[in-house]
């Protein structure tokens, strides 16, 4: 797995934009690239140094570039780096490429790059997976789970646990050696102690997965109400003001994500569903099932209603049919601007917000009330998140592991089965930070990178 | 015009890549980027030099960067250059622009560097518009005129027609002082040679016009036939080769452009009518018009039939119409794999190309004679070819000018008329290259460019 062959792809995006940048890493990338340069010598020059001039293949002159130099082990990959910044002309860009290719390098595979942060040490497996994370990132809270992960802080608790593990390991293997002799280098109390107090640190880390999933991958809302209430006017209202925010700055804009929006840094994401915007009904027979499936899995439901179409009575038994599905639920009562006073005092006893979806009444109050519901605690830069399912589960497997533990120890089993279990614990605690990985396990987290990365 | 405020943009295209780079140029580019970063202290380190850090904004951190330095005058705009390389997310690069526009800078408009570029003389104009060429160029013979254009080829040979103009005009507003005196410090028998040396310089190079676009924007062909000859079929068959040509290279997958495709890198377009495809015949009376048109406007027809439903005779007197469209033209006959050796025979007369679009027999063939049609000759990197409308349209001006000076040399008249002449000619060679130049020209010449650029 450890080639060091020299790897070349394109590491910007492809589309409109001034500039590309070409990446090389690998034993012979600087001497690659000095091949087809024309300006100063490459190989004479030091790390983290700029250099002008032309690529040529032969006489013809590709392009007008900028050389960047990274001398390994100070790169990104550990190896020897090299990023051609080029004009962003696709026919410059294969020009190049291809050049590159016919000089020794050869085309990287998605997250190749990375992969060989990886493989050299300048990262661990669960930081290499937090890159994809933040390039991925569209929130200002996937944002900080992915940094926080990425610049270390998973992998420092994890560390931490794995080495206090290791120590006891290696007193219990140490028994073995003497297991004639009937002697007890590890104390069996404060052996379970410890093991008690990891477990209940990996506890909390499984127990974080649900906000850190939450917080990477957005909170699933379901907007449900019968028919005409103005769920999509709702929608709409909540997902054009977005729009109008994000499209402030020239040269960024984004691709258009649909039902997604982005209240205080959290991202909300509205689930899809035949029974959301098409649905005729939440009560009546028909579709029912279906939708109550979508708004069980949500994080959160709107109930919208409208008095125009119903009483308060029956309002009162939709949302309480609504709250038996255990789901955390903000009850708004549409098209505020239509009705009359006696009609709001009726509607207070159901403690619903009023706004008016199409006017725009109300719309911050409910974007607060969302975010106050899904409840999530203020994070600061030192909370650390399992946001990756794999990692929960090593994470599960490893306390599954740490439980044997605690039953040997209370049970008075052999050193030679405690050690094994605990062994376990420390396979898939390593499994996390790639100290235990196959080959098949890095094919399948890195074939999801892009090229370049 | 020559603000220096600090300009931010993104430079890289937006979409999926590993990276992105951010720019930033003007007096306060480095302190700006300086009060952001977190690592080296930036002011105090030289130009061309690369830095890891952090980007802040208060506590948070927003990406893990590295940061390019370019000290003034030593950059792309000449000015103070900064390039933020950050994790290609949507969200930090929102971030970080942001941030920087708080700290000081503005958004760039489109073109905004390269205009910087020209306004601090590190390109004359016709180098800048080369740029956004370069940017789109999209086949070797493309490419290779803007690189041409933007390396100065074109710009040197203007630069020698003004100085010698220059100075023949200097002589002659020289005897305008001594206008009392009747002096001629101006041989007019020598102006008149170079001016008309030039002229033919100035012809030449309005002649290269027509080649020029050609392989700027691609070759305009047309296919042409009766219903049924199988012309979607011969044009799928070149672009599919074409697609599974460019599609070699992972990472640089192109946007699709259809109907186009690269024949030893000349492009060729073919022109989308109504008659080209769905045209119920070329012959016939409803359509043909529109159809002639669209022939006479390409550079070149491929003209296909099918003698399983015409004979020769028929074939013959629809080549003849194809003929008086004075357009270069090659008759191609399809489905060759049907064809009996009588009827080839007898179609021998005609020379035409035999081929199976189906088979994908004959497609080698066709693009050599489709090479050959057009008659571009071998360009070398010398050549200097004007491929840009704005360049022809003054190259004509100025060409007048001088045209006039030659009628008022030959009618011996008033230096002053001659000086008044020389003057225009020099404006419109000046506007080329930008010493003469108004806002609004280069308003309209940047805003074509992208944001970054």
């Amino acid at each position: 797995m450890a080639n060091n062959d020299t790897i070349v792809a394109l590491a910007t995006a492809t589309g409109n934009g001034a500039i590309a940048v070409i990446r090389l890493s690998g034993a012979e990338a600087i001497t690659i690239a000095n091949q087809v340069f024309k300006g100063k010598d490459l190989t004479k020059q030091p790390s983290h140094t700029i250099h002008f001039g032309t690529i040529r293949d032969g006489d013809d002159i590709l392009d007008e570039v900028l050389v960047s130099l990274f001398v390994a082990p100070h790169s990104y990959t550990g190896e020897q780096v090299v990023e051609i910044s080029t004009h962003n002309s696709r026919y410059i860009i294969e020009r190049i490429i291809q050049l590159l290719i016919r000089h020794g390098a050869r085309a990287a595979q998605p997250g190749e790059f990375t992969l060989r942060a990886f493989l050299n040490g300048r990262m661990d497996l669960s930081q290499a997976e937090a890159v994809a994370d933040l390039i991925a990132s569209t929130s200002a809270a996937s944002h900080q789970v992915a940094m926080q992960q990425m610049r270390g802080g998973f992998s420092n608790i994890l560390k931490q646990l794995r080495e206090q593990l290791i120590q006891f390991a290696s007193l219990i293997e140490l028994e073995l050696d003497f297991s004639e002799e009937d002697v007890e280098f590890a104390n069996r109390g404060q052996l379970s102690a410890l093991v008690v107090e990891i477990n209940s640190i990996i506890q909390k880390l499984i127990g974080s997965f649900e906000q850190g999933n939450v917080l990477k991958n957005g909170v699933p809302v379901v907007i449900a109400g019968r028919p005409n209430v103005g769920k999509s006017t709702l929608l709409n209202t909540l997902l054009n003001e977005e729009r109008a925010i994000v499209s402030d700055i020239a040269g960024t804009t984004r691709d258009t994500i649909e039902d997604e929006i982005n209240i205080d840094g959290v991202m909300f994401r509205f689930i899809d569903t035949a029974g959301i915007r098409d649905t005729r009904d939440v009560i009546e027979a028909k579709g029912v099932a279906r939708t109550r499936e979508k708004m069980r899995q949500a994080r959160l439901i709107i109930y919208l209603a409208d008095p125009q179409q119903d009483d308060r009575a029956e309002i009162e038994s939709q949302v309480a049919e609504v709250a038996q599905l255990n789901v955390p639920f903000v009850v708004v009562v549409n098209k505020v601007d239509l009705l009359k006073q006696d009609q709001v005092d009726t509607l207070l006893a159901i403690e619903p917000l009023f706004i008016s979806a199409k006017n725009k009444v109300g719309v911050e109050e409910l974007k607060h009330e969302l975010l106050r519901k899904v409840n999530l605690h203020n994070l600061d830069m030192d909370d650390v998140l399992v946001t990756n399912i794999r990692h929960v589960e090593a994470l599960r497997k490893t306390e599954d592991a740490l439980q044997r533990v605690l039953q040997g120890i209370d049970n008075a089993v052999t050193s030679d089965f405690l050690a094994m279990d605990i062994r376990q614990a420390l396979h898939h605690l390593g499994e996390i930070t790639g100290q235990v990985s196959t080959d098949d396990l890095l094919d399948n987290i890195f074939s999801k990178f892009c090229i370049g990365k």
